[in-house]
């Protein structure tokens, strides 16, 4: 009565492991290559799946928390032992699902950190229509990066011509969008990274007006604000918490807004150090919101209406920086903690 | 051609001077009552000005920093050697305004603390127009904390029935209010307070579903906070900030808003410490606005249709702590910052 699986030939399905729970600054030896085998079909009886070859994996700062042991979080922790898993673009190699067919394309939360991956749950992903933009912008400005910098700064920054922005880890996978979007809306941006190559990127290639190098150059977070900022900072986007959000708070004018996009100068550390000047608050009538793209995928296509254009007419523009093999992802997304990539960090597992 | 002057006798003109500016905790010798004389009459050819009789003056938080040596604060710093000032409510004794006339009942922003002013500028000033309620409500559930109640849980909380709300400082001037309002509204609310005392009044006078002792009787302000809130907070009205602040965004729900009223914890520290778990914000969506009641006077007259048949129908209640004498108001200003004060602390100048 059963039917009889076809024996399809196996292949290497190469993988990225989580070794053990981590606690402070990650390291590479945290994660390890490992070889496994996988059949290019799916199992028999198994309705509503698709296997997919995974193109582009996205190292995202959130992913630091998925390597600790989590309780509560609003994340799962990786599973030790486990592929790591995360955003990634991928193509369809077999399909039991009515809506993917062999050959679709697709991005989505979350693939595996593996060569081939089989996908049971396909309702965090979406078949990508536009193939003619790189598909590794799918785990970039046209994925999940590119969603948070549209949702943050429209959203939740409700920002207005000529209104004053502050953007940290500005050359990051969102942060070079939240300046392009507020220089195509009119404002006044400045952003801060942690070289003088991403200061570089910032003002000559993504348009920013000033932008500052705050880890070689800016002792003073709060004086280098205040040169940039004589007048105060109408908007903060805010991907950094730490040292730079208490000299944001001294330098923000009243009825500013913060919009909490990542702490990424916390994440390795076990306790970190509070935050001061938050009375700025209260007398600078300061609303300061956290977000998460996850609440705001329904406006996804509404999105791709706005950007698509955008980039065709060569208005918005994308830096990305790509780790070349699944085996040489562990540095790119250990590096992405101490700000070795400029622009959005990603692993080419393949190109099709 | 200059007309001369009509001579009134003088009369005694007590006052309460700012000796000098304060760091850290202030005490009541950083306050001196000083003995003046005045004539109960406005100089010639001072037009729209005019001369009251200072009945009660209010204590409030904000005041605290005004003793200090401020540089581009929200408010501005006392005078050293002139009366500290704040709102009150008044009598007019003599007028030059078109809009108030001798007998007149006011109320507003700033008295100074002492028997009888001359304001030349009224525009902070409302005309008592229902005098049948205690004139010195006017100090409180009537004044600006019962406005800030208002607006800082009304506008800022966006409250919805059967929400979770907590209050800290909850049997201050404007906890006491905030609570009634959401029990009103169909809320569960908890309160914080400092005494036994206090806690009783939150549970048995103002219907606050629960309240604890932060100081005597709660070491764990987290574990307070998940035994009160086991599904936790979706509104936080904050009036103390630090160790509190921290423990609530551990405990807030996803979508939770913080109202940022006040942080009373930290007006006395040269430098405060940090405020850690705000990586809450982001995990959590939680929106956290400091509001200032001035920028909602607007609002004014709305507020008092809603408030005044609620204290005539008793469904509100309000809670006083009565300093007698002017020279009773430097322990009672300098109570406030240690919580000596149960319910809204005012001094009372004079009935009539």
């Amino acid at each position: 009565m059963a039917a009889e699986a076809v024996e399809e030939e196996e292949v290497i399905n190469k993988q990225i492991i989580l070794k053990h729970y981590v606690t402070g600054f990650p390291n590479e030896s945290d994660l390890q290559l490992k070889t496994t085998a996988i059949r290019l079909k799916i199992p028999a009886d198994t309705p509503n799946a698709i296997l997919v070859k995974n193109l582009y994996l996205s190292c995202d700062p959130y992913m630091r928390s998925r390597m600790s042991n989590l309780k509560g979080s609003y994340v799962e922790s990786f599973i030790v032992g486990s592929p790591i898993t995360g955003y990634g673009v991928s193509k369809v190699v077999d399909s039991t699902h009515p809506d993917f067919n062999k050959g679709d394309f697709i991005w989505g939360f979350t693939v595996g950190w593996e060569e081939y991956s089989l996908i049971t749950d396909t309702q965090s992903f979406f078949k990508i229509q536009h193939t003619e933009i790189p598909l590794s912008y799918y785990t970039g400005i046209l994925g999940m990066p590119g969603m948070t910098a549209y949702v943050g700064f429209y959203e939740i920054c409700s920002p207005k011509k000529g209104e004053k922005v502050f953007i940290s880890a500005a050359a990051g996978a969102v942060g070079q969008l939240v300046g392009q979007f507020a220089k195509l809306l009119g404002c006044y941006v400045v952003g801060s990274a942690g070289s003088s190559e991403k200061v570089d990127l910032l003002k000559n290639k993504f348009g920013f007006d000033e932008a500052f190098n705050y880890k070689e150059e800016e002792e003073d977070l709060n004086a280098a604000l205040k040169r940039y900022f004589p007048d105060g900072i109408d908007i903060y986007f805010e991907n950094v918490g730490g040292k730079m959000l208490e000299a944001v708070l001294l330098n923000m004018r009243l009825h500013g807004r913060i919009a909490v996009c990542g702490m990424i100068s916390e994440y390795n550390l076990e306790k970190p150090p509070g935050v001061q000047n938050l009375f700025n608050l209260i007398s600078k009538r300061i609303r300061m919101e956290g977000f998460l793209v996850f609440d705001y995928f329904h406006l996804y296509s509404k999105f791709l209406e706005m950007i698509l254009p955008h980039i065709k007419e060569g208005k918005v523009d994308y830096v990305e920086d790509l780790a070349q093999g699944l085996e040489n992802g562990p540095a790119a997304l250990i590096g992405l903690f101490s700000g070795l990539n400029v622009g959005k960090q990603l692993v080419v597992v393949s190109h099709e």
